[in-house]
């Protein structure tokens, strides 16, 4: 069988393992106190070029979010998503349970504009009943997109600068990070990232460790008393160091920019062989998630020998399925899959 | 240096790993739906002796215990639990979170007594106000408690008796369960616990694993929608086959009793020991934390070679000293510690 | 100056205050224990020919928003509604505050119909992946709309019967339902109401009440320990017996129909008057808010003597108003504001 | 029957009520946006001496409570409070419904010492583990306190001193403010109270009003977006000039301090007549509620003609009852049931 369900089905990346083996037996203290972690810090940080920034590690996107927006919100705040976004539609409400509204806007290939943003701002500000309305004080996106778009280094300074021109920060998920930086005409690096929005974190489960997301900011003083909140919401893990020991593997010798390199090239090369194969893609995606329009019959032949999933309900007579490649991925893996393709 | 600080400095049993490794590079679905997990419930739910039952992994012990008493409790319900209850005290307001008041009851020996419950029930329904009080609807203990001390079969039953009669179901944090069933003239087994409360969990990170915690209920009527929950919580792991790798290699073959029986071995050792150099214990611990009232000058000298805490603030002459073991203890590190103490 | 705002301008209806004066001095139990309570539910009861059901008295629509639909949801529960309803836009996030979601679908003159919730929870149910989706377990309506419109009885059933089929309680806002009951060819008594949904609550503050607001149920066990979430969301009146003055005022002698028949029929009044100079109305409805789009300078024309809201952000060269009557409004004001139009 | 149950048994007092009637005819603006509002504010500010603060009304104090509270505390924040305070015992878990833990302290006299909360303060910040602890960071106090005590001008100003250097604010739940002022050797004037505290509520329920209480500040930067908070909480009155013109009406004439100095006096005489018949005070308050523990057959007796309430369980011989005084006592009622008491 060949795998393109996901891009969390698979244990950690080889070195990712070796370095958690190599150091399991140590003794270290407890919650990310550790020099494991801090040396995955400055690593990060280094890389981000922003020395004096900071770095948390959690275990699951889902809850970075969630304790990372609680955090930058008051309590009468809401953030503002896309109708898709991630937080909106698939973690079961996890924004809601610390009391906050999603304030959702329509999307654009999977993106928020800022032209929209500042729409609903000046709209806000303008309606002399706003008190009454859940004031927006954040924006949330993702890079890549659920639909594995990826804001163009233009469109995320547009979003960004309004962002800042209505005092709200911008928070970006990174769950699959790493693959969005590896587009490459799109150029742009971790450090653009850091610099064009507040605070994002960098998606280590979807992209080579064995768990763990890493929060990053160049304005520590957005995330006031962090770690206790992250307590609060359960989101600590006591050998912390688990943590440190994977992003510092990951960002030692470039092996998180390789993983989303080699991922992307492979992506690319699964659409381009389903392309000359006459099939229409659903959305143009330059990253590890690859979106297909397929006739039924087509995606029943494949499903012999290859695991992927549909993308909303089945159609009638075609269907929208997502091919997605990891570090997992092999050439001869996309290669075996496009020659199942009929003629 | 030898180490005594607490039961989570290493990473994880030498088997767990090696299972981890062995099955790193397989390709299963996400979120718990695996075969491993699968496995591992069964496992586990024929050691309690009830097949009917039902196993929830999450990764760490504060987002065990909110996540289930959020399930357990209705909105306008609190959770009764003694002074110094971990989620009293050292979860960072994890269950005020979620809204639900923590009813404090004062201890003996670091235990609830079916007594102290019972009366405190008495009196709230006795009183005519208590429309404008917070229902107590459950009871956490944890077992062993904060101080390593065990109830004895006849406590808790006691316990539990009480909160069947009023209606309450008995939720144990077994972050340390190992060590609990380690108390050999204590002779309650894993089938007894899960037959003498409604919930427990037992601890995975503590005793053996490299994180997690396995929640398991025969009444599975009381954690309705539990995943859903879980996911709201942020206490989902994508690559949830990890738990469940850990907790079939913990239950297969003994591993989990045999990491408890050991480290508990060590413990009384390293007592007595300490008793022999007439050295008086804080508390009559028979488990895996032991607590010493040690003059402050050989802490100091201890320190050099050894590595503990202190528990709570320090004193003028003496102060309270932890000493924990786990799988990474040997009987020379309690020799040499021993060893270390003055005549 | 002729005041069509808002039915909240002015106190309470004359017999209400008149009531409240008489009762002042008396000395009662507080909390709604009281006689005059005790009445006012009965009277309710008895007129929607529910005798086995249960009322409870709160002060404003907010506040009875929220404790409703925080106590018929469970945790991880979301509400459907329409996406400008009031719970959704200008509550401020109070349904959040409770943690709960509100999943809105798309309206049809303000109105929810049956067939998009039916659709929303087919969807649903069919997501394998709903568990980590917030469930729908409830559907909010108000009656009339924000818009003025009512359900029709057919409507209304259709939306009860699919409530009825994916197991989810119907919850009506009632703030103005004097105003809805009070359309004639609609034909709905408030009997009807109490029959065709699970809770409702009939709105006393836009009524002519001073203040105060009765949720009705004919199926109580769906409120268990109402009163006391009531309290935990700081919904309680000390003085209880308030409410119950008002309420039992104004449903002794059909007071509070009265108060729903005279405002409408002045409210069409007013319609027909704007309709015969040649206006549109923008929307056709049969309650006490009627809403026109009128020319800006008509509008300047009309504030030198009149008082109203602008119906959203103002046009160009026109603009949406809105007209609102209540007890206060007189025949006189009708025919003034419809005297100033230009012909 | 002469009433000494509670300070909200009647309804307003006549002064509130004449001007509610003679207002409730005129059209205003909602939400308290109106003049009465306005100059009720100003009133009130004036009398406190802080003509830049600024005043919020609400409709009960368990809301006052909760919204102050949940905007003095950011997300990861607890309260100290006495063990007995009313937000930890008699609202029903109010501040936890908004995820706050009470941190509890033991009292003196009902009253929190500066001593005690130095030393927790001390003691939290000392703890290396407090990270995964609440950080306690407002006091909360009643003035008077649930035992009729009141706070010494040197006991307010070190408990104030205490929080100032901490860090902390002090907010003063006054919803019997009014017997609070009222003691004269105290000297205590709300001027005091308005700088010796941050944040403090004036209790009109109580004291006069029907309902409302003033939430007064001179710190206004303290409460940010308040009104927007309060209407999230269902704290939003519509027709919000009731409390401006009650509290205009409390605070034009000094009637608020007249109702409070006579039901002291009131108060005071029924305890000299009932020490005089050589019954012990339970504890010795000097505003207008006493304490006296009595012998059952006494108290029985005195229920014949006199409604009050026992404080606690009864007791097998004696029990602790309480009378409270109000606006609507008189000498008569107190010099009757003196006189019902055996000599």
């Amino acid at each position: 069988m060949i795998y393109f369900d996901c891009d969390y089905m698979a244990g950690g990346h080889p070195e990712v393992m070796n370095r958690l083996n190599e150091t399991n037996l140590l003794h270290t203290s407890g919650y990310g106190t550790d020099e494991f972690t801090h040396d995955a810090e400055k690593l990060i940080l280094d890389e981000c070029g922003i020395p004096e920034g900071k770095v948390y590690f959690m275990v699951g996107g889902t809850q970075t979010n969630a304790v990372v927006i609680d955090r930058l919100l008051s309590r009468n705040d809401g953030v503002i998503a896309t109708e898709t976004a991630h937080i909106s539609v698939h973690e079961a409400g996890a924004i809601e349970l610390s009391g906050h509204k999603i304030l959702t806007l329509p999307e654009s290939d999977g993106k928020l504009t800022a032209v929209a943003v500042d729409a609903y701002m000046t709209s806000f500000f303008a309606d002399e009943t706003n008190a009454h309305m859940v004031r927006p004080a954040m924006v949330y996106i993702s890079f890549p997109t659920e639909l594995g778009t990826v804001y163009s280094r233009e469109e995320l300074q547009s979003l960004y600068d309004v962002c800042g021109k209505w005092g709200m920060p911008l928070y970006i998920d990174g769950a699959r990070l790493a693959y969005g930086l590896a587009v490459k005409d799109n150029g742009l690096t971790i450090k653009d990232i850091a610099h064009l929005c507040d605070v994002f974190y960098i998606g280590g489960t979807k992209c080579g460790a064995l768990f763990g997301e890493a929060v990053v900011t160049r304005r520590p003083e957005l995330l006031p008393r962090f770690f206790s909140l992250m307590k609060m919401h359960g989101a600590v893990l006591a050998k912390g160091r688990l943590l440190g020991v994977q992003f510092q593997t990951l960002f030692k010798n470039g092996l998180y920019s390789e993983i989303g390199r080699k991922a992307v090239e492979l992506a690319l090369r699964l659409k381009r062989g389903f392309m000359e194969k006459g099939l229409t893609p659903y959305i143009d995606s330059p990253t590890n998630q690859q979106f297909f329009i397929l006739p039924n019959d087509t995606i029943e032949l494949l499903r012999r020998n290859a695991s992927f999933e549909l993308w909303g309900p089945p159609g009638e007579t075609e269907s929208i399925v997502r091919f997605v490649t990891d570090w997992t991925t092999t050439e001869a893996d996309c290669d075996a899959i496009i020659g199942l393709l009929p003629d």
